[in-house]
């Protein structure tokens, strides 16, 4: 049994102020009444809560509007361009950088690529020069978030294993961004930021209990939110659903497993793929993962029976992951997101096939598969998602901080 | 994202109640000192709380203690006695009835067994009489606990699919049971209610974050505690670790999946192995399949070659099984509990090198494999541990009820 915390005064108004502020996240404007019928909180709770938060600047009013039950009332907003979010895509050969604020909507964002044996110091200084450059830019930026790839070790700071990037094996993420900035830096698991990115961005209109975010990319992993939470396990290793094995007696991972889902579904399993079967689709001698995702779902496209195997063998490998989500997490959302997503109409029926036939039925007819949609690459979202979150947390911690900075 | 609940201030009082209950639950006698230091509250704010549990009955005074500071305070302790439980595991070919109390302390246990192909009214009928005669005999009974296998759909109150006993496949649980006491039932997963008899009856001095109870017996699956919380997805069916494949190509399962964990390791799976491979071992012509697990662990004892293979193949699936859950879950604990972990001390040692193999270092050292040492079967204990963790969580509803009962 684990450790148990009271809550005293202080910290209930915090809560009841994240979740106003979570609403107003999620529904742009609305009147006090709502709000209190949203939180089952009286009127009265609501107007004291809304006044704090209105002198701190977190939230602003807007004029009269018409609710929910036809009654005109004063409108609510968050100020979210106030409260302004740097978020940072580190992957395998590139890295993006990104601002934005809490409402999710973008400012501006760049890509800058790399070989995968370049220093990783080198790579660090680029990436800090950037961000320093949009803080100076964006004076309303409240935090940092960065999204790495997994496993991520969150008390030690750095990755366990990257296939093919063992040299960042060593690199301390805390260490290096923690004093570097005059603003809080929050670090996730790609699949993590991505599942908060859905959670936070993607719109969903229907209340979601357990969303599983399945990053399907250079790597493969999960990341899942349950009743608004992430689930991180004691290192926040969690859900790594690509180094879950489909076949025990498979060939050797480097994470040491057998028979990883990641060894025949990921973009470098495709690359390999189509190297061997389909070399004519490449576009060069020398091409980046991504790039042979683009050319087999094209020649697929286009008929190529050979690309087409390829393609189904990899929906049928995604679709075993999402079996193992079901059994595993049982969510009532799979979204199917990164570079291998692109193939989404070829896949997804394929998929949902597989799903069908290896799924009881209790199961599978309560979960929704779907390719994301997100106008933002879902990690470089989600790396700005995972410090919205913890804006959309403690709101006051931060907008104090927005008045400092 | 889902729906946002606000708090007030009888909810915060409640949820600093709980934390308090917790706190005794786990340690006997406390001073209000050492409560405020484990809460984090004043101890202004803990005697208000304290004075108005005990008012309620809930908590009592115990004399005078010596604290961790060597300064001497009143002592004191969980009225326990005055909130007992009474568990129910309901299971392929048995159901056992016990009384508790929340301090996990045992009054009375029976069990009673019936074939396979009852008549699944006969069995709760048998059932509900055993609990009326409970209720008869100890009056402080302030709820009762079910544990059922799974995968069972918390909404609809029935199982999904039980792999043998299909029966019982269209049986109400919550219609079953709502009406038949006055007093409230609560009904978990079997794998749950073992990681909550973990959780709040293992004994367990060292804080956890993330524990796995992982039950090995007619079926196969887990149960995971995060941060004092299952993990129970939309329809409460999450981790079905015995429904995840090992062999995506393997044998069909019962569920629809393809090469189950289950089919190689469960007691089933070793009663067919024991059949075909070693029968001389079998008690009697039609064993039931505990009785396969109990010879052929007295057979490896003794030296059978063919009863060691059997056992070997059963702790290397076990192992798997394990590896999933570090991948899946991250926890800080893995505890094997049900019919087949009664092979422990054999099982042990093979699992835990399957693991050192498979896992990542980083990982691997982090997690603890243990099988479970609970001096009452896991999945009964977790029937009352499930009723006693409700207890905990609103303390002062259910001290109402147990006045009134």
């Amino acid at each position: 049994m684990t450790g148990v915390i009271g809550k005293n005064n202080s910290d209930l108004t915090e809560m009841n102020r994240s979740a106003v502020v979570r609403i107003l996240q999620q529904q742009e404007v609305c009147s006090r009444a709502d709000i209190a019928r949203q939180t089952g909180l009286t009127q009265a709770a609501i107007t004291k809560i809304v006044a704090s938060m209105m002198e701190m600047g977190i939230v602003s009013e807007v004029g009269i509007i018409t609710g929910s039950d036809n009654r005109r009332s004063i409108g609510l907003k968050l100020n979210a361009d106030k409260h302004q979010i740097i978020g940072v895509k580190f992957a395998r050969q590139m890295f993006a950088v990104g601002v934005f604020d809490i409402s999710g909507k973008i400012y501006f964002q760049t890509e800058t690529k790399y070989p995968f044996e370049e220093d990783p110091q080198k790579v660090l200084s680029a990436m800090k020069k950037q961000i320093h450059e949009m803080l100076n830019k964006y004076e309303n930026v409240v935090s940092i978030g960065l999204a790495v790839p997994g496993p991520y070790l969150r008390d030690e700071g750095r990755i366990a294993v990257v296939t093919q990037m063992s040299a960042w094996h060593t690199v301390n993420f805390i260490e290096e961004f923690k004093e570097e900035f005059n603003k809080p830096v929050f670090i996730e698991h790609d699949a993590n930021a991505g599942a908060l990115a859905e959670w936070l961005f993607g719109g969903h209109t229907q209340p979601l209990h357990t969303l599983a975010y399945f990053l399907v990319g250079d790597g493969v992993g999960a990341g899942i939110i349950e009743r608004g939470r992430l689930f991180l396990g004691v290192q926040g290793t969690a859900c790594e659903t690509g180094h879950i094995s489909v076949d025990v007696h498979g060939p050797r991972c480097e994470c040491g497993n057998y028979g990883c889902l990641e060894m025949y579904c990921s973009a470098p399993a495709i690359l390999k793929k189509v190297k061997e079967r389909v070399p004519e689709c490449l576009p060069s001698e020398n091409p980046q993962s991504s790039d042979a995702c683009t050319a087999v779902f094209e020649a697929a496209r286009a008929g190529n029976q050979k690309a087409m195997d390829i393609v189904r063998e990899t929906a049928e490998y995604i679709g075993y992951g999402c079996v193992t989500l079901i059994n595993g997490y049982n969510p009532d959302i799979i979204i199917i997101g990164d570079v291998v997503s692109q193939g989404g109409d070829l896949l997804l029926p394929i998929i949902q096939e597989v799903v069908r036939q290896r799924v009881i039925p209790e199961l599978h007819t309560k979960v929704r598969i779907k390719i994301s949609d997100l106008k933002v690459d879902p990690t470089l979202y989600g790396a700005a998602a995972t410090a919205t979150d913890k804006v959309l947390q403690l709101p006051s911690k931060f907008s104090a901080a927005g008045k400092r900075g």
